[in-house]
């Protein structure tokens, strides 16, 4: 089913534009609107954010918890459903810290997606426009981001920016 | 009357792009170009600066300074005035530093923006396609700004982005 | 000849777009792609990385050694070569540490690519959408590429903006 990507910046609307897109298409094909976070509920902080999210969302929402099996979830979509995965370079720092294969799950995650039953939508960010980090973990974690966007891109059908919560078509 | 954003990255020719759009503007309409300056004297250099930036414009410019209060500038636009606002990350800099709320005074300034007699030009900077930033006041600083540009973007006729000097036009 | 500059962040597929498209062009015309590398082999880890890319673009291409004197490399190209020149913010960064006036290289640069037989296709780095950086000399170098890029911009006959490999057009 369709892949779509949208790149941006922090706070540029990315998630905004996502969930209203996936609702607009749950809606058409009379499905689901479906989240898969990939942020981890690792402190209280975090916990009350992602409670806080998922109140805002709505009931008519499902939302998976998938911080690093994301071709599984991803995989487990019935035809009807319409997901969008937020966010990708949150999934990669999850994947670094977690010392996985970047490559091999970038690989895994993009043969569940070409397999997926629903639609799904990937949100990820743009992380590379700032001069170098100094701090070599940094450089590393955008050099992998890059490389992930890219092989994402590529295979997406539709491929969008964001900048002041304004989306620009970038392919097709 | 028009409200237009021009946003981009440093030195990416947001302001040279917004003055020469505002002297356009002032000469179809008679009227003159207003600078609503944000940046504030408080220090030797930044006096020589401001002061620069103020002769390089030419005397057919008038300029204010509007350090916090942005509304009040606006709201005292001459119909056939056309002002450029630069620029709103530092607006919202100082907002930060004088401890008032963001939402507040973005509120009292669109306000203010959608009752101005003259025409509009806000320059902002997009500050979030990098890692995050270890510092906890950057990562402050660049939520708010993506939550100021999105309210500026969406009230706005047009907004471009702009990249190595050139615009893109993002809206309508 | 014909000017290009293909600008955005890093890992953004920058490389690869202008060596496709030097690829392209030096086919059509009959010539040869050649890299105008700034990259200098200080070290042991520059060396290897240098010696692999050239692997990587195979024996079809003629590669030079540029990290200060691209007016040089650009001047003696012939007609039919397509040159990618990757890229210019680490040139600037070769220009700084050497203490080279920067604007004066800037002109002499430029004006050699003005006279240029062969296509020249610049690679540049967008690093000016973050936040302010702390370090005094991280903002003067995104201060001189901001400058570098709108120069190089305004001569180009086409820029693109890149995100996530995808190519934006920006001009004409």
């Amino acid at each position: 089913m369709g892949l779509r990507l949208i790149i941006g910046g922090a706070r540029s609307g990315k998630s905004a534009r996502a969930q209203a897109l996936a609702e607009a298409q749950a809606q058409r094909r009379g499905g689901t609107p479906v989240m898969i976070a990939t942020a981890e509920a690792l402190d209280e902080e975090m916990r009350e954010r992602i409670a806080r999210h998922r109140a805002e969302r709505g009931p008519a929402w499902r939302t998976l918890e998938a911080p690093l099996d994301l071709a599984a979830a991803i995989a487990g979509l019935a035809p009807e459903d319409c997901a969008v995965v937020d966010c990708l370079t949150l999934w990669l720092s999850n994947l670094m810290f977690a010392e996985r294969s970047l490559a091999q799950e970038t690989d895994l995650m993009l043969e569940a997606a070409d397999h997926a039953l629903g639609e799904v939508i990937f949100v990820t960010n743009e992380v590379g426009m700032s001069i170098v980090p100094e701090n070599a973990l940094a450089r590393r974690f955008r050099d992998e981001a890059g490389r992930m966007n890219r092989r994402v891109a590529e295979r997406a059908d539709e491929v969008e920016v964001m900048f002041a919560g304004v989306p620009l078509r970038l392919k097709p």
